[in-house]
């Protein structure tokens, strides 16, 4: 089946980087939109685009310009730290009900916007399934991507496009933010630091950044709907993950673990099922965590190195 | 408890002008925002502003002038016959967070939502009840209300604003768009022309929207927060609420019951379950069904003498 070109909003964000370098890869011509700044690294077969998706006129006119038939929404607001309670989330609320309200207005037919963990209740133990988990997110930022998919599923359904929600669980890889865990463990360690850390019992699932991205570009292929967790369906508690990066560093001497106090209220368990992102999608996980981590260690010390030289 | 003045979106509207009664009545201060045309009727210790909720400056700058601690939130996009699948509801979404964001962020204390019954899953049967009946909306209208619910109760908990949200069901009484079902159906009766119905088997809630009104004042009032039935929680078939209008109008002879087909997929009963309004809320309906249909009617008849002698 034939395609025109995709527009990927949040371009030159994590995920975005990891996605158009999957398209890249398979030869896919990509409309990209990024704010404020345009990521450095080029890639073949991506168009950019300046485009502040807060203001509504501008992605008017870009719908107007692309006409595309397919969507995939990354951008939201992001900043470490601040995201899970910040009022920028309603406001992506909205911006993405206008994206989405112009893309199916000029003629679209099937978007992927991505979703979050924190969606379900996070009390519940065990894999967190797409159709059995019950949702009830604890914060600002997991209630505006429930409310967000509520809206935009019935939006779409009534329009008829397909649109298929994927719902983010823990990533690393190269070009991750440095304040985020898995960096600033790893500068740390490299820069010879101690890092101190909780006892670290909790359980997450960890993908590598750029299954993130070939997950993303598969569904966006398949014909799925509604929503698909976008997981490695492997829990590792962060205690093995700080050891991994302890052994690829080399300095597993400087953690420090059970320094710093488990908060109240940290859940025991946060795994994905992923048997439709296999079975339906089709995607098999390529890159295996020790692996991962290795080499994101050594990314990271390319940049230590010429930040030491520079 | 003292408070400042209330500020009410859509004031100007079926429920608004019912909302503002019920202020009057009770010598509360309220500032009323309208689009685009001020209600004619005035109201006592109502002060109107012109306000286009769908621009985001005008909103900042009302909060600012107002500061506003209380805020009844009614405005949204009831287009008859238009309203239950609009692209319009994904922007009225949008609006009504950068109200709560604007009002949250003035200091804001308290707020009343409205949103409908269209929330719940209508192939339930029984009473529908805040606290157990499953919500899935089937319409984008539904899931527009059903979402921004979401966003917005995580958001304002956040910020420590009081939210409730009040689920209306189906109003009557004087001022209703004349399109709509009990005014059309009484005016042509009035005007001595048939009036074609199905078999009216579909049980339905209906309140009067001076009852609706006080309801949302006795919300706004009181500390409850979350989803509050706003209804009589008495069914009434359909063919029973028409004969009622034929009784009242004297014209039941024209009404042909079964002249039309039922629609398919309509719900057999919705009948709110009301124990939150009356018990912790405190509203009992002062109005029963057939005083409330005969002063519905006699409105439309002065209104139809009018018109005649006009």
């Amino acid at each position: 089946m034939a395609h025109g070109p995709v527009l990927v909003t949040g371009g030159s964000g994590f995920v975005g980087q990891a996605l158009l370098t999957a398209f890249a890869e398979a030869d896919v011509e990509v409309h990209a939109t990024y704010w404020p700044d345009q990521p450095a690294t080029p890639l073949a077969n991506t168009f950019w685009h300046r485009i502040n998706l807060l203001e509504p006129g501008p992605v008017e006119a870009l719908m107007r310009e692309l006409v595309p038939e397919r969507l995939v929404h990354l951008a939201w607001y992001v900043e470490h730290g601040r995201f899970w309670s910040a009022p920028e989330n309603l406001d992506w609320v909205a911006a993405s009900l206008h994206l989405l309200r112009a893309f199916a207005a000029s003629g679209g037919r099937r978007v992927v916007i991505t979703g979050t963990c924190a969606e379900y209740d996070w009390s519940v133990g065990g894999p967190l399934s797409e159709s059995t988990s019950p949702l009830a997110p604890a914060t600002v930022y997991g209630a505006a991507k429930d409310g967000l998919r509520r809206v935009a599923a019935a939006f779409a359904h009534q329009e008829g496009v397909e649109l298929a929600w994927a719902r983010l669980f823990f990533m690393y890889g190269p070009g991750e933010a440095p304040r985020r865990l898995v960096p600033s463990v790893i500068r740390a360690l490299i820069a010879g630091e101690p890092v101190l850390t909780t006892e670290g019992a909790q359980v997450r699932d960890f993908l590598h950044i750029k299954d993130v991205g070939r997950a993303l570009a598969a569904l966006l292929d398949s014909s799925v709907v509604g929503p698909v967790n976008i997981a490695s369906g492997k829990g590792i508690a962060m205690r093995e993950l700080l050891a991994v990066i302890g052994q690829a560093t080399g300095r597993g001497d400087l953690i420090r673990r059970g320094a710093l106090p488990t908060p109240a209220g940290e859940p025991p368990s946060l795994v994905g099922d992923v048997r439709r992102l296999r079975g339906e999608v089709g995607l098999e996980p390529g890159i295996d965590l020790a692996t991962g981590i290795s080499q994101t260690v050594s990314w990271w010390r390319e940049r230590a190195g010429s930040a030491e030289a520079g």
